[in-house]
This record gives structure tokens, C-alpha cells and sequence, in this order.
């Protein structure tokens, strides 16, 4: 018996040229040749794809599920996304919907307990912002930090267009805000965290969470389809103590579900908090999506994100419960020389909901 | 005078929303937050993404420029593809169609000058094929890949599915290949040259292009979409001597241009030659893109690809011109037993073409 991950594909196609379209994209994301060119008995059985099965979604579009072997994926994350969707991510007629994740890539525990029990936050949901905009100097973005942070925000990140730029260099920027947030929990007694964004190769990405780390912080993001999917989970493993926020740029929502890139695959990069773009923002995510993608991404933190309005705290922790933090960025930036207060406003939002 | 990056977008939109859509973009690719929220006069004039020009491309598309502050970008490569389109590609009413390679960027010399210098080919176009299926041991691909080389190809690749298996480990698939490819260089006394596969992390990379380096070879591939885009340009520059072949998996095509992405960013990355889907073969590009394409990657080597047959050789090289390796893999392997005269057929259609 071989071991197979089944991986769901959605296909635009007619009726009478499924079932090919079907087995040549089975052929595709495993030996990627004419199966009449194979004289090896264990590679036709073993290691070409098979269509397991094919429902019409109606409309022209088809759910068809495959089997891929798992040795050609083995334990590389790198390969794992290039036998998912390789080859057949330059066909546009054909999204990756879901898989399988096979058992060496599981999740590690971490996620939301264990940012429940470093912050001290048993139940509510969280809340977090972004500095923003790429451009400032370093000391203005840790001033913003500390009247972040004195509003007892639970999380403040880096947005993720922060790099390591000739204006803020990442060895600059980071010691300086971390010691920002730090000077404001001292004031405050809240356990803000400060989640710095590390870009570049593995040994930049290394480097700079080696700094982060020294600077006493504990939370990082990553942009897993930027860094690749092999640096990710390296970066994750290497740092087990860290709990990381996978970013989604580089996502391209048309070509492969969010459900799945960022519910269940950033999660098995070792990622313990999701960020992903939230219904009624201004990226074009259903509800029906966001609800599939957090469900996917447990015990992963959901942090909703893209344009939420302070306004909407009640209605978006009804919907995501409390297992949640609510990153609200450019528009509690609008506040100006206001953000304290309005952060406190934010945090005690949350703090307050449910308990009515 | 801010220094500023132009990046081209395909946007669809409704005539009256387009310029407030292109603003949208603008802000997106840049700061990512209300401009009402920023009171920096340096980070308003210098850093936010201008719209440069709108162009209707007629049926509900527009053309749309963005001016990107170079030093949002700084010297990053993975910064750079998240400042071109990161968070943009998660809005599917957008492609990334096209942009202007900054000066530090720009393709370093290499490519076709240096392939035909080093396999003594001056004119005429090289040929290509591929190991496969994956599944096979090492001891069966460097048998296929001796015969292959009998027939005097040019190049013989890793099928870009072949990675770090257990079945088919790096450290002992490479250098048996390697040395197979060489006996049959003393035999034929033709230049074949073996193109391993890169994958996984950096490190693991390094330690690839370490390993094929010490058996002699000069020619390697990766993937940068899989690889990461600041993974493949530190590997391109820390092995000078190498050309490195990009190949084209996760491209999802249908959000970046494949002119842009193989055309411009894979030779920006430092690979010398790219491998692509020819039109007419089993992906949908269509000929002018192709054309496109190869224009924009030169010095770069052009390698289509993807199900080219024998009876296209002429065709296609009346098409691409010389400066082209003709990579035909799976039709190639459908010849069994025949593969060295099949192999040998090919190359000398290739070496006829233009003479006749």
C-alpha cells in the first residue's frame, strides 16, 4: 500500500473532458511524463498520481480529488507546495482548493494557548496594530510604539513593508521599539508584545530573529510565500520558543484558496498565528471563507486583519469568537496625536465584549 | 527628487472607479494606510506609490503605472516582490503585468554568451531533456541520462520533481548522474552537460550546489517561487560560476505575467537561463508571450518547454532563433530502449536547422 495525500483541485471544464483533465493533472504533480514512456511497475503503481474522485460543482467547475505519494513529497515544505501545485499553477484553469496535510507536517502545539498563558489572557480575545508607514525613522516608529503600547494593546507588529531599508535598518529599529513597548508595560503593567516582521534569506531571516530574541521578544512574523516554504519552517524549528505570525502576502487568493494556503499550510510551517484578511475589509474575502480558514488554522491564533474600523469590534468578535486577535492598522492610525486613547478605547472594546 | 520604480498592473474596472482604484494600489504597494493617518511631509512626497499613468485597455481593463520608492525596496529581493505585489495579490482583480528592474537588480553577465562559450557551441541552438519519472533509483536515471548523452544532447536536467527523496537522496543521485554523463562525454566527445535540481532551504542549497560543484558541474536549476526569491539570488551569487536555470513552478501564471516573472525577475535573481511552457505545447501561453518572454530574459538562455515533440524542432527554432535550448523531456522518454538514437535524432535536427 503506498501512502498517499489526497489534494482537492478545482477545475473549469465541460462534462466530456473532465476525466482526462482530471488524470493529466494527476500525471502533472507526479512523474510529469507520458505514462506510455514509464517501464518501471512500482513508479505506474507507487508514484503516479490517481484521481480519486470527481464531483460536478456545477457551473463548469469540478472538485477533483488526487492522490499524491508521499515519497516524492518526503520532508521538504519546498517540494510539498511544488507537488500541490507546481506545474499546474501556470494552468488558469485550475485552483488548489485543499489537502491533505500529511502527518510530518502537523502543526506543533503553540499557537493561541500558549499566547494565552505568556500574556496572561485566559479568555477574551486579543488585540493588536500596526506601525505604520514604511518611511519613518526608527525613533518615530518606537514613539509610535510607546502610545501604541500605553493604550495596553496586547499586540503591536511591524507592518509587513518594514525590511531591513537604509532608513530603518532592521538592527536599528528593533531594539529601539522593543525597548519602547517595554518602557510602556513597565507603566502599564499590560503584557503588550511587539512583533517584529524579518524578511530576507535563512540567514537573514536567522539573524534577525536572533536580535529579536535578544531584545526579549517572543512573537515574529513571516511572509511564508516570500521567505519560502523550506526558510519558514526551518525558522520555525529553529526558534521553537517563538511564536510566529505568518503574513499573507504573496498569497494570490485567485490561484490557490486561502482556506487551505494560509488556514492549513502556514500553520504547517510551524506558524502559530495567522493573519489573513477579513471579510467587509477592503480584500474580498466571504465570510463563508474566513470561517473555513480559521476553523482550518486551530490552534493557530486568527488575527483578521485588512481595514477593520473600530466600529466593528462587536460585530467581527461575534463572528470569529474569542480565540482571535483583531489587528487594526491604518485606522487607528488616523488617529494622530489621539492613539493612546484610542488604543485604550480598542483594547477596552474587546475587554468588555461578551461580558455585557 | 525621489528615486521611483515604475510597476505596471492589469487592473479590471469600471471606467468611473479606475483612478480611485489606482490610488487604492498605489497606497497598497506602498505605506498600506489611510493618507489621512501619515504627518510626515518626507513619508507623504518620498515613499507613497504615485500613479504615473491609466490607460483603458478597452473591455472593462486598464493599464495602470505605479511609481514604488526604490528605497522602500533597498536591496532585498524578497522585499522587492513583496513591494511589487504583495498584498495586491491577494485582490484577484489585479495582474502584475510589468516593471521597471532596478539598476541593482539588473541580470549579472552570463547566460547564453557563456553556455556557448563553454560547450563550444557558437551558433546554432542546444538541446535538452529531462530525467524522469521521479520514483526511479539513481542507478535508473544515470543509466537514462548515459543514453540521453550517447545521443549527444546539450544539456540533461533533473525533472524539477526530483528533489531530496529517500528513494533518490541528493548526495547519491547527483554524483552517480553526474559521473554516468561524464563517461559518456569521453565516449562521444560532445560537451553534455548535467543540470542538477536545487531545493529546500539555503542551506540545504548551499550544500546542493556544494555537492554537484565538487562532481564537476557548471549548470544547476531552481525554482525561485519555491525557493524564495532572496534564497535564489544569495545561491546565484555565491556560486559565480555557475549558470543557474530557473525553472517556472508555482508562476500561477494567471496573476504575474510570465513576461514579467521568467522574462525580467528570474534573470534579475541572477539565473542565466529560464525554462518556460512554449506555446503550443501543454500550457495555454500564447505566442506573443512567448516572444515577449524570451526578449525581455535575454542574455539569459531561453528554454521552452512543456510536451515539445520531435516533428516541432523546426518550428520552433524558426521561432525562438539559436540563442534557445530545445527541452524535450517526456516525448523524448517515450522512445525506451530507442533513447540514444532518439536522443541523437534530435540533436541533429537541431544541428541541421538553418544549414539546410
Amino acid at each position: 500500500m503506498t501512502d498517499r495525500c489526497s489534494v482537492t483541485y478545482h477545475v473549469r471544464s465541460g462534462s466530456a473532458a473532465i476525466e482526462a483533465r482530471a488524470a493529466a493533472i494527476a500525471v502533472e504533480q507526479s512523474v510529469e511524463m507520458p505514462l506510455a514512456g514509464i517501464d518501471d511497475a512500482a513508479v505506474l503503481s507507487d508514484i503516479v498520481g490517481k484521481v480519486e474522485q470527481i464531483d460536478d460543482l456545477g457551473g463548469g467547475t469540478f472538485r477533483v480529488r488526487i492522490g499524491l505519494a508521499a515519497a516524492t513529497i518526503g520532508d521538504d515544505p519546498g517540494q510539498w507546495l511544488n507537488m500541490l501545485f507546481g506545474n499546474t499553477s501556470l494552468h488558469d484553469d485550475v485552483i488548489l482548493r485543499d489537502a491533505v496535510i500529511p502527518e510530518r507536517f502537523r502543526p506543533a502545539a503553540g499557537g493561541t494557548p500558549r499566547l494565552r498563558q505568556r500574556l496572561g489572557i485566559p479568555q477574551r480575545a486579543f488585540t493588536g496594530s500596526a506601525l505604520k508607514p514604511q518611511g519613518l525613522q526608527p525613533e518615530r516608529l518606537a514613539q509610535l510604539a510607546e502610545r501604541m503600547a500605553l493604550g495596553q494593546l496586547d499586540f503591536i507588529k511591524d507592518d509587513h513593508g518594514l525590511a531591513d531599508q537604509t532608513y530603518s535598518p532592521f538592527a536599528v529599529r528593533v531594539p529601539l521599539i522593543a525597548a519602547a513597548v517595554a518602557r510602556a508595560v513597565r507603566c502599564t503593567g499590560h503584557q503588550t508584545r511587539y512583533i517584529p516582521s524579518l524578511t530576507g534569506d535563512l540567514d537573514q531571516l536567522r539573524t534577525q530573529a536572533g536580535i529579536a530574541r535578544d531584545c526579549g521578544l517572543d512573537c515574529m512574523m513571516v511572509v511564508p510565500m516570500i521567505a519560502g516554504f523550506a526558510a519558514t519552517r526551518t525558522l520555525t524549528r529553529s526558534f521553537p520558543e517563538v511564536t510566529f505570525f505568518a503574513h499573507p502576502a504573496m498569497g494570490g487568493a485567485a490561484r490557490i484558496a486561502p482556506e487551505l494556503l494560509i488556514g492549513k499550510l502556514f500553520p504547517a510551517l510551524g506558524c502559530g498565528a495567522v493573519i489573513f484578511p477579513t471579510y467587509g475589509g477592503r480584500f474580498g474575502y466571504s465570510p463563508a471563507t474566513c470561517r473555513e480558514l480559521v476553523t482550518n488554522a486551530r490552534p493557530a491564533l486568527a488575527v483578521p486583519a485588512g481595514g477593520i474600523t473600530l466600529n466593528r469590534v462587536g460585530e467581527l468578535l461575534d463572528f470569529y469568537g474569542p480565540d482571535t486577535m483583531l489587528l487594526i492598522g491604518g485606522n487607528l492610525l488616523l488617529a494622530g496625536e489621539r492613539i493612546t486613547e484610542q488604543a485604550a478605547g480598542f483594547a477596552n472594546a474587546v475587554a468588555q465584549h461578551g461580558t455585557k
